[in-house]
This record gives structure tokens, sequence and C-alpha cells, in this order.
């Protein structure tokens, strides 16, 4: 491989204690060696910001984001930062996203991507009017066998897809643990910082996001359930939606943060007319593929197998066995923003695999609000508002 | 043991090469040395029905089952079949459970009980009337670890019930399998001898069960969406339904009949305040139990386990790790009527198992006819006829 | 199918409330309809044994063994027992089996076939000399997933077989269960009744016997340790052996009662230099093949899939997913008997599978008397008896 | 947390494009965002050592180790770097370690330690004298689920240790994977490199790990056999030990690189008289717990978990159900040898766990040249040198 420099990355939020999505991130920044942690803005108050940023080794600290993009802006191409993560609570997803890609500066940023489709349906004009890469943190596509998944997909494994089955249960907030002093349940029940749907948001969009990146298709008209079990809580904890699809198939997506033992156990079934294909994290290094009357297939990770097409190659990192999990697939993501960025810039570099970027954000707000819609309307058939 | 007689069974259909049901059925019957094949109407034409009982090794055969309920009713008592048990296609259940209990012979009836739910509500009333045992096959809750389940919920191991998702897929008819002469495949899709729904009459009224039998609850308005898959094929391949529950909690139903490379994978998750009981015939010899910040706990089937109450102590076998199945459950319905039978005779054996009787096979129609209104008119919420 | 007689079958033993095998075997023998229980002498006390035979609906009732052969031998051939099933403690399998031939009476008997090698090879010859049918019950063999394994080996999928492990743990005896009343573990555990070795002579056996049934080979030379766990008892409850096969391949056969959660954990591992087939009781209806390179293949258990060779079909009862276990498995080593005694009959029925006969269970003693010898001696490379 | 420098971390080895160890160590202490790659010596070529550490973003390069060493060793003790890394094949740990240790820096070292026992016993010996921290990197022992196993059964769950099972099967080796070019077989094929055992070396040591440090007990005495299946290797590529524990227990330990198929699916299983203890890699983030006629209970891997003790809790990265694998595992080893060192330098820093250090390194030579012995001697009993 030749020579290359290592990236510079700015990080906006992420330095709280309490952040949960911070230090993950930090570690997929660092995992390949080829990234460094350049500027932060990492808390929401300017005097703790700087100090994160000290302690958390950041090259640069600034006390907002606003600064550190003006500041980042103002610097020779050869030292600005080359993308920024950001890792706030959703409500401050639009305006921080914007201020990057006004400032130049590529995106990879949390889902979901805002807290309405409008903020979305913006971001997607700027990012087409700036060029620049943007990628949406749905983390799970970043999984070797979730990819894998899509790949078998395309190949015409299943056939025409009929039917896919994506879920998501949680059990955290089956009692009110926003009350417990939990920080990450506190934002996430709040409509003001979580957006129209507190289940539907967090996690309902990562199963619609199989949906997209798997099947490669989307939701048309959906009819939603959303319910709250936990007394006095303002936000929906169960979301369950079946939708039509653009290939007049049609999906179940269902998500639950009630489900007492259910971790994170998200995971789909892509059911076509030649064959199925199912994936679950609670078996995570395992992709299974079933064809009528066959021996079930079970394509398993590991960097040495040869059923891995060359899009995902650069993708794997041990041998099979050894498991890889949640850092290494927000690290596929890092890497495709930064092989975009590389590419750009010149670099030879592999292709990147094309990871859900700011229209799968855009288009997971759609769904969100049509399922936020159906369920108001006591799940009558609703229309998801195409996004392209 | 008191020394007991064996009990006399009939049987109408089942005799035929291709019935799926005669041949368990008759395992079952014969598994616990408790009860022999005496009466049999197994074919539709009465010579190959007088045949088959001689094959089969019935004491009497009878070429229909108006003669045999006729001959056997005017047997004395002391040789007359205590029970008949039906296994023909769904559209004669009606009529033959009807003349038996006529008869004054106890009924064990395959699912779905009838086509219609005018036809249920007749059995209703009718074994209200002569008060004669009624068992219908909903066979996987003859299975000891669903049995378990139940009792679990009962004991309020995982508090109020919020949520009950109940599944089964199957692929079987993902081709034109009808088109290949598989008469099983035949009279499914037919809807003068199925009913109404293909999918959720053969295999959604088994999950509706789950959530009556386990959760002990009932549906009262359900959305549902019915789709045909195979190209020109009559009645629904997949069955998707949202239910809201007696007790104002929810319920997902799925089933499908074009999963390709699900084989019965049927099972249930319910969701209590709690707790979460889970249970798949995947694994079908463990049962999950799951409460918050706990180790999972995992149920297995097992004689000699003392977490088993004694209401299902006589309804296990064999010691742990040998795997019981299907025959078994089957058998642990037969069970049921037997002891109900026995006891009725004054004989004294364990108290039988409430396993699913004609109101459940009812209740069972009443939620498929619900679900074909609710998806004939595009998903609409729509009321299930309560069953009591 | 022709019009076929039921076969009439024996039992001697199994008619104690404790007895564990009396009653599979009699579920096992009536599931297909086609045999009955037309003889037994089922308890070693006369009076309870008349008194068992009568309860359990036995045709003909003997008060001892030697009593039903006498009476069986004399009566005529189409009233005669066709064979015999025995479900004793070991020590009386040798008389019962002896005198069962010498009467001209086929023999399906328990494991271990005997108590000592001697006994087991007088048993060979007087099989041979009399040409009778003699299945020995390593019930695990009966299988379909395990029938599967060893045509998959034939078929050269594992290529030239290197390296067998197979195992069987069980936590029954971890405690001093024989002091609890528990009638099974008190005859196990004592030499006069169980043999030289009671783990390896209980579940040793079935493990070596997967070498002999499933990869076709055989121990030459042992190395063993028989260990005792469970505080003052005289047989061993742990059994470790590694061993050199007849193809110069290496097998490892551990067998333990005290690995306290395993219920009846057995399987196998059969590596060649092709691929890898394996199989545990934990999955019992899935078989595993692996090869290089390529995604697992998970062979699963169902009438209808075509991977089963014409071999196994006629032992296959359930469509997939419907579990089958151990009952079905040993009633497809009395369906292997019976085949075989209906041909010598002259019926025209499918050809019997190759189940453990009479030199299985000779070479499964051979075994274990090497074991304990090597053991003895410090865990010395021991020859073990060629039988054939 | 109060503010921290990164420690500064060397690297002997690792730089080569076939050197499987290096990118994982590196991934590994990049990960925490507490160390940052210092200096390196990283190929066996001065040149490509040079070049391999400015591509790898090392600050300090250097042409071999003993220059690094050297050059280290005069700088000033803030800028010096903190450990060493060794990633180098097998026979160059010992003088590496050597130079390492009596240049005043720590170690940590890929196992096995070194390829003899006499180089261990020295190594443990200058440990002592320099009183340095040294880690030996038996990776699997970092894994959280491993560290709950030892907590476990040290809070007496089990009972007394009776018997301890460890596997480790690979299939890579089936073949003859050296002659394909692949640099990592080629070297562990090679005496010379590798040591007097090639798969006991290499993973033996592993598996024999888990019974030092999840049941805390050592091999006293070992029957072996190594056995070579692929034509014309020089050593062993499988590798079977029974074993003789300290604490009169028995042990078996069973490695290959013959089973095709196999990952690197290792696992152990400890059995004591009150419960069992069982984990395997197939299913890393969760940890069985047996006891009599109760549920199997299921640890999972999940920060939030309160059944995680204190002296794991800084172990663990993320909410349950988002998998953590194996880089995650060897960041623990490094986050061990990194709290020991901040320790020394007077921080106040969380106790580190007592990860496998020098003697447990020489603890293992220890048990490959016994078993070397033991099988060289046709499977006799062998002393295995206590190592203290």
């Amino acid at each position: 491989m030749a020579e290359q420099r290592k990236l510079r990355v700015g990080m906006v939020g992420g330095g709280g204690p309490a952040n949960f999505f911070g230090a993950p991130h930090r570690r997929a920044i660092l995992m390949d060696n080829s990234a460094e942690l350049t500027a932060g803005a990492l808390r929401s108050d300017p005097q703790g910001s700087l100090e994160a940023a000290r302690e958390l080794f950041f090259t640069r600290g600034y006390p907002d984001y606003q600064t550190m993009f003006r500041e980042e802006g103002n610097l020779p191409a050869q030292e600005r930062i080359d993308y920024v993560t950001i890792v706030t609570p959703n409500d401050s997803h639009y305006p921080i996203a914007k201020a990057a890609l006004e400032t130049g500066i590529a995106v990879l940023c949390e889902k979901p991507l805002t807290i309405t489709l409008d903020e979305s349906l913006d971001l997607v004009r700027l990012a087409r009017q700036t060029n620049l890469p943007f990628t949406v943190a749905y983390s799970y596509t970043g999984l070797p066998m979730v990819m894998l998944a899509r790949e078998l997909v395309r190949q015409e494994e299943v056939g025409n897809i009929r039917k896919v089955e994506a879920w998501y249960p949680q059990g955290w907030l089956a009692g009110r643990t926003e009350d417990e002093g939990v920080q990450q349940a506190q934002w996430r029940v709040d409509p003001s910082r979580a957006g129209a749907s507190g289940c539907g948001g967090d996690i309902g969009t990562h199963a619609y996001e199989f949906i997209r990146f798997v099947a490669g298709l989307s939701a048309v008209q959906v009819q939603a359930r959303l319910h709250t079990f936990a007394p006095g809580r303002r936000l929906d904890d169960d979301f369950t939606v079946l939708a039509r699809l653009s290939n007049d198939g049609i999906a179940t997506i269902a998500a639950s943060q009630v489900t007492i033992g259910a971790q994170n156990d998200n995971g789909f079934r892509v059911i076509g007319d030649k064959g199925t294909v199912e994936w679950t994290m609670l078996d995570h290094m395992s992709l299974r593929l079933f064809k009528s009357g066959q021996p079930v297939q079970i394509f398993r990770l590991g960097a040495e197998y040869g059923y891995f097409p060359a899009s995902i190659a650069p993708y794997l990192r041990l041998p099979s066995g050894h498991p890889e999990g949640f850092h290494e697939a927000l690290a596929n993501l890092h890497k495709t923003i930064q092989l975009q960025i590389r590419r750009r810039n010149g670099e030879h570099v592999p292709e990147p695999f094309p990871h859900p970027d700011v229209i799968d954000g855009a288009a997971g707000m759609a769904f969100i609000e049509a399922a936020v819609r159906s369920s108001e309307n006591d799940g009558a058939w609703t229309d998801v508002q195409p996004v392209e």
C-alpha cells in the first residue's frame, strides 16, 4: 500500500460521561491507525468542552461547534479536519451537519439524521450542492455479514423479493429508566430532543434501513402503531409497522424498547421467490441462506473466506472465528467516508462500499414521519414521502 | 397405578396415502398403551375406507362416518368408542363433529375447528348441551415447554402482559406446490375446503392459540393483511395481524407459507412488565425466561426437573436430553381427553391439563373471520366476535 | 403397501415402576401400528411379572423369561412371538438373549450387550449359528440425522477419516444418587449388575458405537482413564479414552456422569481430509457438514428433503420442523429388526438399514474390556480384541 | 477521571504484510485512546523496519530491536517507551523480551512465551529481578465472559473442581497450507521457529491457560499424543492431552489444526461438585452456569449488567447486545499492563485484573515440554515441571 497521511477527524458531542456514542466512535476512528482525533467540540458547556478535548487527546479543542467550524474553516486545507463526526442528541444533528457542510467539511452523522423530514431534506439539498461525502451511522450496516447479505441479494440468490421482515427489540426502557438518572434515557423520551417518535426514531430507523440497504427497497405506504407502555412516558416505546414496498412486496418493521431480555437483538429476513437470507445480531458472525429443499448454507465471518466479494474484502480484519463486532462495524462506516475522501484527494484506494448516506438518513425520517401520522390516524395506510 | 382398561378410539379420515395427520394421530393414540384403534371411517370412498381400516388394524371398519356413528351409537356403552379423532380436511370437521356429539361421543378434532364461525359456534352450543369432552388439536400446546410457559405466566413470572408476539413461518407453498400433485397443498389452497383464509386458517390459528393458551388473552380487534404471493393462488399464503388484546395489550401474529427455509418454526414471546418468556420450535426443548438485569434462565425438558409443576408432570415421558417432540405433543392432547373421559367414568386419574377445547376452536375461527374482513377492508380495525 | 400382519413382540424386563427402558420400548413397538405387545416377563418376581403384563395389556403374561421362552417355543409358529426385547439390567442380558436364540427367537437387546466380552462372543457365535436377527439398542443410531451422517461418510463427503471425536456427558451421578433411592442409579454403580465399567458400559459404549456406525471404524488400541469422582462409588463415573483406529486414525471417546448440567448430550465429529461432519443431540434435528472455505451446510430432519437417500426414507415420519426424537429412534431400531423378520418371512418390504447388531454389541464389550485393563494399568496402550 | 498522559508503546515485529498479530495489537493499543505507537522495530530487515514504522505512523522507527532498546534506554524516562509489545515468531520472543527487561522496559509478549522451558524460566527470573510488568498475550483471557468465568469459580459457584475440559480446534492446516505461500503457516510448522510442538505451542497453550486462568489449577502430570496428519509436516498438527491436576482433579486438553470447519472455536468447561461453568468462542458473548435441577443460567456480555464484579467493570465498553470481540480482548490485556504501569507511576487507576503474566507463560512451556516428552514416550505419564 502506498504511504498515506492520517485523516484529520473532528467530533461534535461525545465528551460527556454519559454519552454512549462518543467513545465507540473514537475507537472506530483510531482502529485502523488511519485517522486522528484532531478537533473536538465535545460537550455543550464551553469550558467542559475544552477540558474534554484535552483529556481525550484531541489536537485542538473548541468551546462549541460554531467556533470549531469557523476556525477550522479558516485553516489551510492541509491542516483542516477532513470530516466531522456528529454524536450529539438528535435535535442538534441538523444545525451541526448544516454548519459542517457550509464550511466545506464532510460529515459522518449518527442516526436518526434529524428530528424532522424537512431538516433532512435540507441536508440532502446541501450535501448535493456541496458534493461532500455524508455518511449516516446506521452502524449495523457496517457489519460484514450484513454487507454480504446485501451482496447475496444483488447476486439474485433469493430471487425476486416478496417480503422483508426487520426487527429491533430492546428491553432497557421497560421501566421508567428516565427517572433513574440515566441520561441516555432522558433525552430519548423527550420529543423536543428525540423527535416525533422515540422507539421508531431510535431503533425503528435501524430496522427500516435493513430494508433499504440489504433488500434495496423502500416503503411506499405504511400502517403503523406507536405504543407507549411505560406509564407517563411522552414518546412511543414500541413501534410496529406494516409496509407496502416499492416492488409491491410487503415488509414488517418491529421495534420495541420494552421487550425485557432483548438486548440489541436486531436482524432481518429477506424472503424471495428463490430463497431467503437471514441475519440476527444474536449470532452476528453468521449469515443464513435458505433454498428450497437444500441444506441451509451458513456463511461465516472471516477474512480468509473466498465467498466475500472484492467489495467487502477491504472491510475484513481478522481470520475466521475471531469475533469482530460493533466497533469494527462503526470503523467500517468511518472507513467508507475515509475512502471517499481519499479518492477525492486522488489517492489510490479501494472502492468504498455504498454505506448509508444522507439520502438514507432522509428516507429514514420520511418513514418515521409517515409512521407517526399513520399511528395518529389509528393505523390508516399512509404514504411515505419519496426521497431521492 | 390402578388397573385401567384401554379406551376405544374412533378415527374419521387419515387413511389415505397422502393424509398427513392420520399416522401421527395413530402414533399418538397408541403411544401410551392406554387406548386402541377401535373404529375407523378412514377414507372418503366407502370401499377404500373399509380396506384402510383393515390394513391399519382398526377393530371395526366403516364405509363412512355416518354409518360409523349410527352403528357405534347402537353398541352397548362398554363396547362403543369413547371418543373420535377427526383428521379430515377442514370443511368436513363440522358435520362430523356434530354427528359425533349428537351420538354422545366425545371429540378430538384437528384445527381449524370449522370453516365458518357459525359452524364453530354451533359446535360450542352442542358441546355445552351434551357436556362431552371436546379437544381441538392445536398440537403445539401439547409440548411440555409450551405448557410450562403457560404456568410461568400464571405464576406471574412476567407480570402484567404488555405484548405478545406469535409467529408461524413455513416455506412449502413458496412455489405452486398445489400444481405438483401434492394433495396436502391442493385442498389447503381451495376456499371451499380450507375456509376463507388459507395461511391464517392453517397456521395463523396455531399462532393465535399461543396467545390464548400461554398468555391467557384474546384479541378484541385486529388489523390484518392477507396476501397471496404465489401467482394465481386463490387463498392467502401470508398472514399478518396486529391485535388489540382483552387486557389492553397488543399482539402481533405473523404466519407465512412462502418463507423459504422456514420449516414449521412457530413460537411466541410473551412480554410483561416484569419479564419475558420465549419459546421457539427451532429449540423446542428449551424455554427462556428473561428478567431485567439477571442471567437468562433456560428451562429444559426432562421428567426429572422439579420445576415442572404437578399439572404437567403426568405429561412428561423421558429423562432430560432425550428429545420428545411432535408425536408426544399430540399424545398429550389425547391424554387430556382420555383423562377427562376416565374422570367422567369415575377412574382416579390425574387432573387433565386445560388443553384447547371447543371454545378455543371457535375463538380461532372468530379471529380468522375478523382478520379476513379487516384485510378485505384494506387493514381497517375490525372487531373480533367474543366467544365464551 | 401390501397388507401385513402385526408382528408379535415379547419383552423381558421393563415392568417395574422404576424401569426407564420398558415404557420407551413399548412406545417404540406400538408407534408404527405394525407390532403388538404379545408376551411379557416384565419383572423379577413372578407374581409382579404376571400383574404387570396384565396392566400393560400384553396378550400373554409369564412369571419369568424361562417360562416365557419354553411356552412360546411350544406355540405354533403363527402364534409365537417374532422377537423379544430385552430391557433388564446388564447382567441378565446374556442368559436371556441366549435363551431366546436357543428357542429360535430373534432378539432386540439393550446395550451394553453383556457384562463380559466372553458372554458377548458367545452370543455372536449363537446368533451366527441360528442365523436369527439380533439388534443391539444403541438407540441414537436410530436417529435419522445420525443415519444420514453415516451415509455422508460413505459417500466420501469427508474424505479419508483422520480423527473421530465422540462424547457423551451426563450429570445425574454427580452426587451419590444411588443413596437417594433412585433404582436406575443403584444397579448402574454395582459391578455385579453393570459390569466392569459403570460410565463406560452405560454411555461410553454409545459414544464408541458412533465411531463404528458413523465412521465405519474400530479401535485397535486404547489408552484409558476410568475415574470415580463420587466418594465411595465402586464403579467409574468418568471415562476418557484415546484410541488408535483401524485405519491408523485416532479417536477420543469422552463420557462422564458427573458433568452437572449435561443431560444426555452425546454427539460426534468425524474429521476427514476433505471435510468434517458433526452432530450433537443438543441440536438433534440438524447435521453439520464442513468443507474448507465453503459455507457450512446444515442438513435438517424432514421427510420431504430429497437429500435423504433411499436407505433412510422409510425411517422418516414427519415433515420438517416437527420434532421427532428418542421414541422414533427406538422405533427405528424396532423397524429394522421387523423388516429383517418380514424379509425372512418373504414379505416385500424396504431394505433394513444396517443398524447395530450382535457384532457391534460384542465390539462394544471388547472396547470396554480393553479400556478397563488400560486404566488399571495406569493408562498403558492396550489392544482391543477384534470382533468380526 | 483525572487527566492522564498517553502511555508510549513500542512494538517489535508486526510490520510485515503477512504478519497476523501486528495489526490487531495496534488496534488494541489505540482502542482506548490511552496509549500511542511510539517506537517500532517492525520487520526483520532494517530498511523495511524503518519504512514500516513510518507507514504505520510510529513516532520513532528503528532498524532492529537491539537498536531500539539501546536508544530508548538512553532517552530520559519521560520520553522512553513504557512497554514493548512483542509480535514476532516464537523463536525470537526470548532474546527480545530479555533485552527489554534488561533495558528496564515492561513487556507484553505473544504466546507461547519462548520455544524452550529454560528460556521461559530465565525470563521469569529476570522479570522477578527487575520487578517489571510482564503480560503474556493469551488473548482469550481478555474476553470479559472468560474473566467472569474465573470470578464465578472463585466465588465457588461450581464448588470443588473435579474436571476441566479445554479445547481449541482449527482447520486451517488440514492441507499443506505451508506449501501455498502462507507465511503464517510456514514458520508455525518449522521446529526451529515454532518450538518443539506446532499445534500444542500455538493453540494447545491457549487451552491449557484456560485451566490455569479460569479454574486456577495446574497440570502436574500428562499423557499426551502429538500427531501429524498432513503428510510430510515436521511438527504436530493435532494435540491431545490428559492431565492430572494440582487438586487431584483431571483435565483434557484437545487442540487440532486439521478439524476442517473449526475456525478458532476454543472453549472450556469447568466441572465441580456443585455446578459447571461453560464457555465457547462460538457463542462468545454468553457464559453458561449449570446447577443440578435448576434452569440453566446464561450470563451475557454488557456493561450494564450488575453481575459483573468490580474487578471486571473497567474492562467493559459497550451496552449489552453489541458484539465486542477479539480486538477488545487484546485491548484488555494492554489495559492490564497499562494499569500496572500507571500504578507504578503513582496514578490512581482501577486495580488491574490478574491477566496472564510471565509465570503463566513459563507454565505453558512446562506443559508443552512435558506433553512432547510424553508423546515421544508413546503417551507415558510424564511430570510437568512446576513453575512458581
